[in-house]
């Protein structure tokens, strides 16, 4: 297995994708709200074809899952065979916004354990990669999880998710309420696989959420974070399973605190 | 007066002083917690020493407001003077995580009314200015609010603030609770001055903090919103008061239904 190459075809569809975001991004400001939404199914599907053509050009025989792909034909089953999963953009309502915070997301799986790991913020040219075994880096430079070990020196990222039936906005709230006597301060970027970024370079300390779009949104990131020495996990503390949209994150030293005052949260 | 030239001036001293940040931001992960205290300290008095001293060189008749001095020697009475206000470090927070968004904040008050106003944010090299009836600007291009009209379309910007009393925390997230029925989505960037930025140009609709640090915060931001087309007022829809710390920003056309969604958060 080429893991370089597999990395590097993959930084090559971020770059390409990127620049499609990048023009989008400074035109959402110049259209209605009708044309804002077609804009971003528009630069969503663009980017998607555009990744999943330049990959299958490569690598005929691997499997594909991406979020257009799957809103449009339904999921498709992870499997052991090498398996592309793709957020063209990841951070929709920023892009919409011209908030900075979007990226591309492109993991690869392997016996469907993450193990390339690419997200491009083409915005703030920020590059994140990781290869399983092989460390993360932010555009070329190694990076590794924070050294925090309290709750109270810890910035906590999490997010508000897409769902407003009262059952979710108030376990939302009083989760943060729960933890806000805990940690430092609280961040909302609006990007999944950012924060788990964020989390592999040490800007953030910790980060959950649940109720996130799918595997997309955490494929390329859980490289990332792994090979800067973090941990993914359920935020109960259990494994983590791609299956289900529950994740946190943070580094190893604060995991156990972490846990036990999300599980305080709830 | 001359406007044009205490903008130039205050750009200057915004840069060098960025300078200093950018160096400082990325020391922050090589240095222990002790340290990092030290670091911000020392880079906050650094940066307020190097801005009055730029500004003082050319206005030694100005009055003088910062957030180190009045730290250290308690308040100075805002009078109808031409007073620099300014914060050297916002987003200390950010700073010290190595989160992107920090930044210089330096307002110039003529007759008690923000009349100038520069935020430079040196690590995404974002420079916000904005001069009383001239317009405002990022890298020298005019920026306008955004021109949505409903709550349900609207990116909220807040922050939870530093005080972790039971009385604050629950209305931070009774607020949030209340909210999050009614917008599109919560950000949380962890500075004040670059969220009335936001608001200026348009990548966020509505902003509102209470028991933000003191004037330094805002003076610069209240300018460059007000004429990127933008409204500062009391989240109440009452006048904004700058001797309270309470405020709200968005585009004059969701103003009112804004106030009334904050006034039913309450």
């Amino acid at each position: 297995m080429d893991y370089n190459g597999f990395l590097a075809t993959a930084v090559e569809a971020a770059k390409k994708a990127g620049e499609v975001i990048r023009k989008g991004f400074y035109e959402t400001k110049n259209v209605e709200h009708k044309g804002q939404v077609d804009l971003v199914t528009e630069t969503d599907k663009a980017c998607e074809d555009l990744i999943f053509n330049h990959l299958k050009k490569q690598y005929p025989n691997h499997k594909f899952i991406g979020e257009e792909t799957t809103a449009a034909n339904g999921a498709t089953e992870l499997t052991d065979d090498p398996t592309w999963i793709v957020d063209p953009l990841d951070g929709t309502t920023n892009f919409v916004h011209g908030f900075p915070f979007v990226c591309v997301s492109i993991g690869l799986t392997i016996g469907k354990v993450p193990t390339v790991g690419v997200v491009y913020n083409p915005i703030m040219d920020e590059l994140f990669t990781g290869i399983r075994g092989k460390g993360a880096f932010l555009n070329g430079n190694p990076i590794k999880v924070s050294s925090k070990d309290e709750l109270v020196n810890c910035l906590l990222a999490t997010e508000t998710g897409t769902k407003r039936d009262k059952a979710t906005v108030d376990a939302t709230t009083n989760r943060i309420n729960s933890l806000l006597y805990k940690v430092r301060s609280v961040r909302m970027s609006g990007s999944c696989a950012l924060n788990l970024c964020g989390i592999a370079c040490g800007r953030l300390d910790l980060f959950y959420e649940t109720g996130y779009g799918g595997p997309w949104d955490v494929a390329a990131g859980i490289v990332i974070v792994e090979e800067a020495g973090g941990r993914v996990f359920d935020p109960s503390g259990k494994d983590f399973d791609i299956s289900v949209t529950r994740i946190a994150s943070s580094n190893p030293l604060i995991k156990e605190s972490f846990t036990e005052a999300f599980q305080q949260s709830e």
